[in-house]
């Protein structure tokens, strides 16, 4: 675990800073990719989030939605935050992630304060084995053919339910579903920007219908519902259709202590099978 | 239903025209309410994605996500439509909703080409009575005191499930989950740009836990999967987590055919209970 007064892997990553210009910039980090250059999209996001908060009198984000204009490599990046209506309880914006060849990303963000509070319905997280039981991405690597080894794997660590796990030996389940405890690899806890990283970082569902390959996100909503408690969160990702050559990826994340923290859902191209 | 060359209730309402200076204007129409001149967010963003269609080269909207900046009500607006990257599958886009007040729908839009082709997997739709056993919003509205007679319910036929419907006679199940078989009132059949308004049609899933009030919609993302068949559509809404004064919707919309033709999430402000 990172020590007191050193950054963590993640909040070095997705550092934003002030110019003597006023404006806002970022270097992305070239550790968080999923192959071939390109970096997570989870990740990108939590840099535009982190973005929205410096710009708003509310300190977590708790709705983004971000169009992926194109795939986005390491390096210094811009982030225009043009701020929406603001309350008492809640501000909007519109944020713009750009790097060298122009916009990247494009983000509906809402900014407001979360807590842990008073829960009057949620839902249960769904069974999973133990974490000592779950496989992590070495062993996730290890039974598969071509599997890239991409950084977000080395910051974000995941152990996959058996459940849910069998592309891994050839044997995939059909059912595109994945399953997995998760938490940062240098042991810095989960908050709501480590989160938003969380709610894409699963491998694709489509490998559990044997269908391999990346499949690119066109936009994704990521809902923050709660200060997570510290420990291993456990994400569901399930695909609710995949046609025509499109998907739907719906991920669900409850924390340490079973509460839902957050909820996402994109929409990407279907790899094809 | 609307005969050959007469505008449907929805298309007219939901009309987008290019002035002179280029620029696009809609007249919102005051008969898609929510009560107390506040317009239905789904109506809202189905003018928006007709105006983000309108600047792009593909056909249909397949993923939009709105920011509700304020509450907005019937009369002249104009729409901006920022252009982001396009290519030979899909194009992205910006899209502003402003009234005389200024910014009321900041949204993400994508467009491409919807087909009803090639399903490899797909959420088969739950049990539901026939149409003819669930509650008309007249049947609805006899059943419950304090429910304003809002435009929306005149447009949007929706027939609930009898066994999401306790709430009509004060024996509400507890559970925050509608569903409905849904169509517009005059007979249109359903296109993507119907479906997204009736992504936020349905009566708030809180009043099935007995908590009455309207939830003001914060985000909403809606993603659009295949062309709708012709007929009544199923529709389910469900709260994954009411906690803190906030609560999620999901929607999922089935065609006639049984086929899912979209999902929406949104977060929203709970009304106390």
């Amino acid at each position: 675990m990172p020590q007191n007064g050193e950054l963590s892997a993640f909040d070095a990553a997705t550092a934003v800073r002030r110019t003597e210009g006023g404006g806002l910039i970022a270097d992305l980090d070239p550790g968080w990719d999923v192959g071939g250059g390109v970096l997570n999209g989870g990740y990108l996001l939590a840099v535009a989030a982190r973005a929205a908060v410096l710009e708003s009198p509310h300190p977590h984000p708790v709705a983004l939605a971000a169009s992926y204009l194109r795939a986005t490599g390491a390096g210094p990046a811009t982030l225009l935050v043009t701020p929406g209506s603001a309350g008492r309880t809640l501000a909007h914006a519109h944020v713009v992630l750009s790097d060298a060849g122009g916009p990247c990303l494009s983000v509906q963000t809402t900014t407001a304060a979360l807590g842990s509070g008073e829960v009057a319905w949620s839902t249960p997280p769904p069974g999973i084995a133990p974490v000592e039981e779950c496989l992590s991405a070495a062993e996730q690597a290890a039974g598969q053919v071509d599997m890239p080894d991409v950084g977000i794997r080395h910051r974000v660590e995941t152990r996959l339910d058996p459940a849910t796990a069998g592309w891994v030996t050839g044997r995939p389940s059909g059912e595109p579903v994945m399953r997995a405890w998760v938490r940062f690899a240098d042991g810095r806890d989960p908050d709501p920007l480590g989160l938003i990283t969380f709610a894409d970082a699963l491998p694709p569902t489509l490998w559990s219908m044997g269908r391999m390959g990346w499949a690119p996100t066109v936009q994704l909503q990521v809902l923050l519902r709660a200060l997570p408690a510290p420990g291993w969160c456990l994400a569901e990702a399930r695909a609710g259709e995949v046609a025509d050559g499109w998907l739907d990826e719906d991920y669900r994340i409850w924390d340490s202590t079973g509460r839902l923290v957050a909820q996402s859902r994109q929409l990407a191209r279907a790899p094809r099978g």
